[in-house]
């Protein structure tokens, strides 16, 4: 069992690391990131870069794709080198993923096309003109596609999947080693429940960044 | 601002990259990974390696210290190099912290002394044996001393701390933009939730690693 993390200078650390963490224990798994180029990719915030140690056409047919998200997103969209290596692994892999942002990529390599899929909040309107059915849900199931919203769905996602490729009782176990027994201190972590004004913080601090301001 | 998370061979990738996920984001804050010697270090799965960007000795009073856990902490609870910067930044730090057996590294160089702190709820006796009074909670808050749980508990922990450092709407603004509504698919995330076959079998896997298996 090959999955197949790509990363890429830009990408959200806990993108990749929320799912890695929880695949990377599932007996007889082996999670590989995965670049154009081998080396170090830098996350967003520029703090923090993790080792691509395989380049994509060396692992072109993984069994489980996961494709993280982030603002490096944007300037992959017409990137043909990824977007083809995911359009390849797709058609032969057992699962198709993404979390956050990543579900732009899937959708611009073509293979959400009128499917249901989850993303991040800020971006359901990206995914919808990249042709996907935006679905504001945690995990979004479409045959063997799995997307997830943001960053942090990613651990949720993860649990979803290893249950699918084992069982209810070893992502249960997953669960346990890793603790994940969530308690956040504040209730704000979606639109649909974050406080008026801090929606509206977040909502114009992407707009400044989309204007490309800091 | 400067927080330093020490990494080292061995050490579980989500219990650095959930509180940088959440801290980096802080206004004014610089996440900066540190470690005996810069360069990669591998996680304790052998798939993932992050960069250390920074030495110790660079670094000797961050303004915040986040100390991750993994099975590579239990070579180190007599390595004097780390252990005696720790004892050193923990002098002058505004906030001490941990996740998971991070808390082990902390309880070793003596910053825990008969202090509550929690842990990985399957190492809280050898937390006690170094000194600290193990507490089963999400986060443990004593003094400018911070510690969470297992793992996942990482992010948890980042939050409560970035209301500390900013305020209680800079961390309800992180959350909402790394989407952190968690929704896990099954109730197995604590000794206390997990079904028995399931802590169980987690018990055993931890025991036969214990013994050198496995």
């Amino acid at each position: 069992m090959r999955i197949a993390i790509p990363i890429f200078d830009g990408f959200t650390a806990l993108d990749a690391v929320g799912p890695y963490e929880v695949l990377s224990r599932l007996p007889g798994a082996e999670v590989l990131f995965v670049a154009e180029q081998v080396g170090l990719k830098r996350t967003d915030t520029g703090m923090l870069s993790l080792q691509a140690t395989h380049a994509l056409d060396r692992l072109p047919h993984p069994d489980v794709l996961v494709a993280p998200g982030g603002p490096g997103v944007r300037g992959l969209l017409d990137d043909e080198a990824l977007l083809g290596w995911i359009r390849a692994a797709h058609e032969r892999s057992t699962w198709t993923t993404s979390v956050c942002t990543g579900s732009l990529l899937l959708a611009a390599a073509g293979v959400l096309n009128g499917q249901p899929a989850s993303g991040h909040w800020l971006e359901m309107e990206t995914l919808r003109r990249l042709g996907a059915q935006p679905t504001q849900a945690r995990v979004v199931r479409a045959g063997k596609l799995i997307t997830a919203a943001g960053v942090s769905a990613g651990i949720d996602m993860g649990l979803t999947l290893a249950a699918l490729i084992a069982d209810e009782q070893t992502a249960m176990a997953i669960q346990l080693a890793i603790e994940y027994d969530p308690q956040p201190p504040f209730h704000s972590g979606s639109p649909a429940s974050a406080p008026a004004d801090v929606l509206a913080r977040v909502r114009e601090a992407a707009a400044r960044r989309a204007r490309g301001g800091a």
